[in-house]
């Protein structure tokens, strides 16, 4: 109907709309991947605003992704689902990144943001397990200090992890969250807590699962990342995910189907199932080794799937370990399973990408077929 | 009496007597130790044979010997003792052999047997625990991932224990089993299998020990080591690390009865000792210092014997502590103890042989002695 | 008054008395700090009196000081306590010194005593642990052998540990001291021993805290580090710290303090107060970072403090998780929690003292404000 109200040719129709669209697609390109023109952009800025920044990057990092827009949306997604969460996930990123600045951390980690991501963890999971109820103040001090402590450990690990460049990846939460919930105990006077109950523990209802309940819990693994258990703000950070990369947000899904695959071949309780536990760490799996740290082709894409089957079967078994003495699995099991599969020799190893050059996969990809590009220009050049 | 009926002069009889022990001597010498010459003999060959051939290779590698016809031997000792558990264990070889070719691993290392004896353990160990009775034809489903999974482990951890110059050895059987009975539990459905009873819980009638039993129980030792209880495949067995090193099979009795010693000081349970399950972490624990990664001296003799006691007591331990949430200990003691050796500082290093190097030790003990002529002959010229 | 029946001028007497307190200060200099003109002094003299000075000093280096004197000092505080555990301390100190001069280690190790406190604390714990009395003479038997089996762990750890220039501390003691209470379990018909109680597990008149108690725990959580619980004993060993370093034992009460408050804030049970079991574990680690491996100043002090929180809180976390199966903390998290900020990267790090150059915080403190000085006086002099 404009086409005839409006006196443009069809050429110049054609041309506003391909200019539209490059508009879109430029204003995509600043939005999704790494940002990396948001770090020279803030550089001098107030200290409060390169926080945000930070902490965003910090936020998203969780689960593998480097967007600040990403952080953002997932900080929504917190608030839609509970907002003293999401004031907790705030206070511990805030508390982590801050004791890195005064600890004297390489500045480029900071910005980065990989000084954040744990200390979020901390904090959420330690609001999960609470039992004293939402809004209990108390609560903020054990959570800004297990975040600072996350600072320590990641320091202290990357020494040791550098050898072999490995990345920290969450070491330090798993590590301090069991600390944690291990130094309170379940009847703690002042921070009591609910017990982890193992996947394996069967109830005495639990004989039948409902087919619908069971796919619902494959988003559900997505969102379980950052303990959420509603299908909205799960879908949201899916979204998240999906702005920074789209091969990294099919990985997650797949991961998170291949774990719920795994649940079910053990017989695991419904529960687990429906509530998304079972997929998060396959999720994890699928998304390290699919998506970031190997460059993408069929034979990474088949291992990213071993590893999340591996990663989901592991964190069973975790899960019924620790379990007996009360203690949740965390993401213990995918962050074991793919510093294993970053570790494989052989002619795997060959698809691994260094730490340091770590970036978003279609990026990565991109660089990787103009470095290939120009390598087989060059050699054609040398050939003639 | 041939003698009469013979024409031959004696000198005649006692040269055919001679040729007669050197064919003997070579066909032995052919046999016996690393068998290297079967390796060049099946180069180019069917690729189904020399499959068979790194099978076997797997199979010895087990008990520390790498010799095809020790692990034809052991084959079938394991057919004499169960047909079922000779195919769990046939079919684990296979598939981790198989996933190390597909995953394009060093080819050395898989024609040496390296990615076949932990594959094989697990899935023989799945068969043991295995409470479904035999010939539980799904149980062919985790025996194969599992063996599979432990490709990966052992590629994974050699990157990180090549720093050190250590072998993987059977670390990653031992973190599979556990992981897999840890998944399933004693009540799955699907794979249900049996508790692990730890070694010091005694019953009301475990006062009274048989002396002849526990004697018993140290050739069953050696046995145990692929889950062997019955006396005559565990001599079986004996045999084929005979046939590889003689020195080997005398260090896997010793350390068989060491173990038992141990478990006899600590006073564990009567079925311990007479299964020999207290013996074997003992006798891998003395092979491997006393026959494989040192070079054989009285000191190392000693050594050996140290570690044999030192495994032994480890077992027990990892045994009561595993056996609280009914796990068994499998050979995590002498694996920790034989690593914790090979990292000794001190005079005792000079005796390490480097795993690269690593051969049978009548061999090594050879071209030791042959070296060192070597070395003092080329010190005398040049004195001279 | 002898100033009148004196005859000597005031300028003597002043003198005299310069001289008389300078004589006690080279005496007192002599006393204290590494005391390293001892070895030279002791070269080539009996080996008995050598293995004797050996032997001091592995006892005062399991509370972090290299001082033969304050070695005496600690065992007159054992005979004061309990001439058993003196026995079992003297016993396990020269079983593992004595086996490392037999392996053959470093003899810069030996004599420096690095091979004995670790023997010495496992021999110590035995006995504490025991449930048959004191002068229950059996037990001298497994003391000997854990004591000689931690110079092995001393020697393996430490070629592992080097790659990052850690100590190798009381990771051996902690290691075997749990495999032994593990072997051994409570039941044992030989060595029977008490399981160790959780910190959190509160009895039925736990409710009131006396703040004497609590107070009085502070100097006994330094004394605990030797298994020490009467006062006199604690005091003398805090002595003997102050002997070789006043800086060190000045770090030693603050993180016992530290490391009450802690068992405050999570409501332990209040034997683990009033016993100082709280505070030895941030006793070692204020001592560990505050006096020994890193160059004084007050960055570093808080870090100290900062350690000795985390260490305190890690103790009550293990013990709660050891507790599960009736094992002891130790003094795991210490040693843990020590051997991470050993590994510390930033600004931190620069601070850090290499483990070959550690000595006395007072001469360190001292060399290196005359490196400084010689460092800025060159400089001085090249710019002229």
């Amino acid at each position: 109907m404009w086409m005839e109200t409006n006196s443009k040719t069809e050429e110049e129709t054609s041309r506003s709309r391909a200019t539209t669209a490059q508009c879109v697609l430029n204003g995509l390109r600043l939005c999704t991947g790494d940002m990396e023109h948001m770090d020279k952009y803030m550089q001098g800025r107030f200290f409060v605003l390169q926080l945000v920044l930070w902490g965003l990057r910090g936020v998203s990092r969780v689960i593998l992704a480097n967007n600040p827009l990403s952080g953002a949306l997932i900080m929504a997604a917190l608030c839609w689902e509970s907002r003293w969460q999401a004031l907790l996930g705030t206070v511990g990123v805030l508390a982590s990144t801050i004791t890195a600045v005064i600890m004297g951390q390489d500045s480029a980690e900071v910005s980065g943001g990989h000084h954040g991501f744990n200390g979020m963890l901390v904090s959420l999971l330690m609001g999960v397990f609470s039992s004293a109820g939402d809004w209990y103040w108390w609560l903020l001090l054990p959570a800004c200090l297990g975040s600072a402590t996350c600072v320590f450990l990641y320091s202290g690990l990357s020494s040791v992890f550098h050898h072999w460049d490995l990345p920290v990846s969450v070491f330090p939460f798993n590590t301090i969250i069991l600390l944690y919930l291990l130094c309170t105990g379940s009847d703690n006077p002042y921070f009591p807590h609910l017990p982890a109950i193992p996947p394996g523990a069967l109830g005495p209802n639990d004989t039948k699962l409902i087919a619908v309940e069971v796919i619902r819990g494959i988003p559900l693994g997505v969102g379980q990342i950052y303990a959420c258990v509603a299908l909205g703000p799960c879908l949201l950070i899916l979204g998240a995910v999906l702005l920074y990369s789209p091969l990294l947000a099919v990985h997650a899904l797949l991961g998170s189907a291949v774990g719920t695959l795994a649940g079910l071949s053990m017989a695991v309780k419904p529960d687990f199932l429906y509530s998304g536990l079972s997929g998060f760490n396959g999720s994890l799996g699928c998304m390290a080794v699919g998506g970031l740290f190997f460059t993408f082709s069929w034979r990474i894409h088949l291992l990213a799937i071993a590893n999340a089957f591996l990663s989901a079967y592991a964190d069973i078994a975790l899960g019924n370990l620790l379990g007996t003495v009360g203690l949740p699995a965390c993401s213990w099991a995918a962050t074991l399973t793919t510093t294993l599969m970053m570790l494989l020799t052989g002619s795997l190893a060959a698809y691994r990408i260094p730490v340091s050059q770590v970036m978003a996969p279609e990026d990565n990809l991109r660089s990787r077929s103009q470095w290939e590009a120009g390598n087989t220009a060059e050699r054609e050049s040398t050939d003639v």
